[in-house]
């Protein structure tokens, strides 16, 4: 299967399709036609249809889609079937309210380390994770096999971070900082500008009241 | 200015230019042109002037942007000129972590009260701001005028809670919760999925460890 084409754009919107059928599942649904999907997801059936051939389709026959196959098939495509390694960087609030989300931990996502300048949180635990000065950040990586390090420092700190994390082989940064990080092509970025998504919706509420 | 047409996807781009702006009025530069801005926020040229006309194009001339000028202006787009006032549904860690992101109110976003069903909760204090039982929400937000609820609940209750707070005329919902809503178009939404960003992030690793 050739992916190297598949645009980000519909990457985006896989872990949705991942969300709906999950739902589905719980409510003990078996089949659903790319027309059904459609209807709850709003998004067109050909939208649909021309994401899944992507990945090969899926196999809808006449009766539609396996729920559940397809559910399995789109969490193996997002790496669920693999454990995922984690440490934070940056032990404050975000990072904390991070660690404590426990759905992670459920997929495959294991919080093995917490790291922050602040000597007064070093050696504590935040939901059973303990925190490590920032000198030990190195050898914590390697021994531990992170793969992700999600980073909740302020953003003079993040791209120093992470060329740090670069060196140690580190696979993937999601990051929180309000900056946007510059690495190598072998290091997966993903950024959550908190901010940013603020200010789109203050735009949406002035242009309403604008426009109306 | 009509900006009926302007696509979502522009304005998701809005606060980037916004936060590079403000980057490098920080450094005191003065001004700018289109091209040295495509430079280092690794976009084109012709994307930024295309973008900027939608509002009119801020007036380049032979030798760029006014830094200051240019920031000031998107930041009155953005809506940055006005104060809004925010609620927290959902007193739990990230709802606490948003509250004490002090950032946002140095913006004009000023959290006036949180909500949880938890008792014990009730009554106390998070970064200075008041845990109320949601029986007083719909009061609350009448008497402090409240434009903005930020939703850090559990799936299962968001769209019930969007719902109450649809009613009171509330004008936006920043939603937290791993679930799409519904609510009528005088309402804005935008959404933080953070488990699908995850799963993004873990999509992005396996597939380049595929290809190499």
């Amino acid at each position: 299967m050739e992916e190297r084409e598949i645009s980000q754009a519909v990457i985006t919107r896989l872990p949705r399709y991942f969300r709906y059928l999950g739902l589905l599942k719980a409510d003990g649904v078996e089949r659903i036609s790319s027309r059904e999907l459609s209807r709850i997801m709003n998004v067109t059936a050909s939208q649909i249809r021309q994401d899944f051939n992507n990945f090969g389709g899926f196999g809808q026959q006449g009766y539609g889609y396996n729920v559940e196959y397809l559910y399995e098939e789109i969490g193996k495509i997002l790496g669920l079937d693999k454990q995922h390694h984690l440490i934070v960087l940056g032990a404050g609030n975000l990072g904390s309210a991070l660690i404590k989300y426990m759905m992670f931990k459920n997929r495959g996502f294991l919080f093995e380390g917490a790291f922050d300048t602040d000597p007064s949180l070093q050696g504590k635990e935040i939901g059973g994770i303990r925190v490590y000065p920032p000198e030990e950040l190195e050898n914590f990586v390697r021994e531990h096999e992170i793969d992700i390090a999600v980073l909740t420092i302020p953003k003079e700190e993040a791209q120093g971070a992470a060329d740090r994390l670069v060196k140690t082989g580190i696979k993937a940064i999601w990051n929180f900082a309000h900056v946007d990080l510059k690495v190598p092509p072998q290091v997966q970025v993903e950024s959550v500008h908190l901010q940013d998504s603020l200010l789109k919706l203050s735009y949406n509420i002035h242009r309403y009241e604008r426009e109306n």
